[in-house]
């Protein structure tokens, strides 16, 4: 049975990834679709707006087989590291392909640079430190530093979000030398930063949750853009919990725990560098919100995504001393397990016995330091909620098991 | 001018406290009286009821010519360590007398008390840690330790609050070696524990909170027991706040902390001894209220009142590293004014010239490590009210002069 693997936060699942769905089945010819999708926090540094478990149904309900946990280490981090965490996984489910979408559209050009990149690796990183020491973020240094080597932008525009993350997967594939095929769908319409609705059915995540919270929740200004599926299950998390995650909800867990740390113990969080931790103490005790917060700290150099990952490890305790060991291999240790259809279920029995990674359907049934600080993460991620919803979330996040869809029925098993 | 110094914690300020202030006043013949006061936390390891502010406006109002505050080092101790640091704050002040209310209310008893252990120090350091093995609290340790010794509670009865805090007192005074003179006044009817209402104008704080917080806030509840200054304060607060503090309003912060800490990180806390950090994490996860966590974490060995210090350096965040040097003298090193009459005025020009400590008007203008401690536990306090009310009096606290009250025309200068 031949599976193709997606890589996806679904923050929320829109008619976009739908698009992204079907195309790669058509164009994959397979039979079991895996996604890896992030957990409660994403690559940005954010909050999901419902949790995972609600995004697994929404994946499932709209053709997924399988939905598997990127882990918060690799989930929230920038292209590389997060492109190594999921082309891991991917490898240890025995993909025979990813598929991605990007704005270039075409696979030879993310092999091309690949391969061009690796030859004058010693050149970019020259360039690359040069442009970081001018002052500019990491992902322009990134771009510069590629287009004064090539002199050219021939091979791919690096400076589009998507077309980073396709170039970091095709790069974790060649050096994690597994025998993954690698295929491209050309976005369309949504630029992944559009925060306006441009299309008439296709619409950007980032615009969506901004209609979303934009005046009082209301799930009509979305309608359009998401598959009813998700309307359903966005409003059914809306009324069991009373609200749509967002930075702002953690502000005042953020600014508690800004306020009762010293300079020394920021600095063992992961991605303080440089002294930045006095500029967030600097600014904390007058920003009444996180927005307010994130325009006093953020500069050139310290970009918004950066400094909103740097929050995000500030908020769920996360150190380098327990991050970094982690990260050494750049691969997961586990596979957790969070949904998977009848078919996905067949997929998974076909190669069971040659999977190297322990499957986790329970968090109580493993220990591990990796899954430590997703269990961290998921702890954060409720603590916005009164008691005793919280308790009860708690509870069940260690008892819940993954989920089982009847994609046949359409009907939960 | 004769100054007499009274330690308190005014929480609130009641008719008892009024009592002891007048009976102080006529016995020792003092003009000038100097409170030293608990900050925002208390003794027993809790948030006062209101901030510091407001109850050294009732501490003027009821007759205090100075109020000076107990830093958190010393201020959420064992009664020894409360001691050291309020008798060396007004040793600093050149208070002639302490004037302490007991349970006993004979001087004698207490100074005979602090000569006989001083001989039989060594043996009574045999039985109380024999005691401790044993599986005792301290307090009960001590006790017993007591009275194995003296083979009598002749002198002193060292099960009773008041009285442990005055043996410390007046064994404090002996140590730091300055000629302070101490004096007690029994107190009437109500016991410090006491949570119920049992004389017609006179009951203890812990009962006055206790009505305070049984049902919707209802300040008629506690009317008898408190000066109209107290009510008028109180009912003042409660509308600017809309709360009064009490350790279920910081749980979900203290829930928040231990579920992103490691064991590693809460054997750094203060007071955090022979592992209880585990025991604290088993039941955090199921615990919806501070009450039910602490029924469900308190043993025989483990009082509710260790415990809550204990909860309270970990919602504050206070290391041992950061605290055991501060108390290796056991003497503060600053004189934190918070408020004074014209009368408190006028004898802190009298000794200025030889106060050997920096006498601190705002937090901005001196930096101390044991202040640094205070504006954290206040920034911490502080931490549960909604913004902006939460930046705007977190500014304040910065900006706060001492409150400069004319005893004369009853009115705020």
């Amino acid at each position: 049975m031949k599976a193709v693997g997606v890589i996806v936060e679904y923050n929320p699942f829109h008619n976009g990834h739908q698009y992204h769905l079907n195309e790669t089945k058509l164009k994959t010819n397979a039979e079991c679709v895996i996604a890896v999708m992030s957990g409660n926090f994403l690559q940005r540094g954010e909050p999901a707006l419902v949790s995972k478990w609600t995004r697994t149904k929404m994946a499932l309900e709209a053709g997924i087989d399988i939905v598997v946990e990127l882990p918060y280490a690799f989930a929230t981090q920038k292209a590389e590291t997060f492109a190594n965490g999921s082309i891991s996984l991917l490898n240890a489910l025995y993909c025979e392909e990813v598929c991605f979408g990007s704005e270039n559209g075409t696979i030879d050009d993310f092999k091309n640079t690949v391969s061009f990149m690796e030859k004058r690796q010693e050149e970019y990183d020259q360039y690359l430190s040069q442009a970081i020491k001018q002052g500019y973020s990491y992902p322009k240094a990134s771009s510069l530093a590629y287009s004064s080597l090539s002199g050219t932008d021939t091979y791919l525009d690096l400076s589009k979000p998507n077309n980073i993350l396709g170039f970091h997967y095709v790069k974790a594939i060649h050096n994690q030398k597994r025998d993954m095929k690698a295929s491209t769908i050309k976005r369309t319409s949504a630029d992944y930063h559009d925060e306006s609705f441009t299309h008439e059915t296709i619409a950007s995540a980032t615009s969506i949750r901004k209609a979303l919270f934009s005046k009082e929740i209301d799930l009509t200004n979305i309608e359009n853009y998401i598959p009813k599926t998700t309307l359903k299950w966005l409003s059914s998390y809306y009324n069991e919990h009373q609200m749509f995650h967002q930075w702002e909800e953690y502000f005042t867990l953020l600014k508690y725990k800004l306020l009762t740390s010293t300079p020394a113990e920021l600095e063992q969080i992961y991605e303080a560098e440089e002294g930045i931790e006095n500029r967030l103490l600097a600014h904390i005790t007058e920003a009444t919100t996180f927005h307010e917060f994130m325009e006093q700290i953020k500069t050139k150099r310290y970009t918004w995504t950066r400094l909103q990952r740097l929050c995000l490890h500030i908020l769920t305790n996360t150190t380098k001393s327990a991050l970094k060991p982690l990260l050494e291999k750049q691969t997961t240790t586990y596979i957790r397990l969070l949904g998977m259809s009848k078919k996905g279920q067949r997929y998974l029995n076909t190669i069971k016995k040659d999977v190297q990674l322990p499957i986790i359907s329970k968090v109580t049934a493993y220990e591990n330091d990796l899954l430590e600080l997703d269990i961290k993460a998921t702890q954060t991620y409720l603590s916005i909620f009164p008691e005793p919803l919280r308790s009860t979330l708690l509870r069940q996040e260690y008892s819940t098991p993954p989920i089982r869809f009847d994609e046949v029925s359409k009907m939960y098993l």
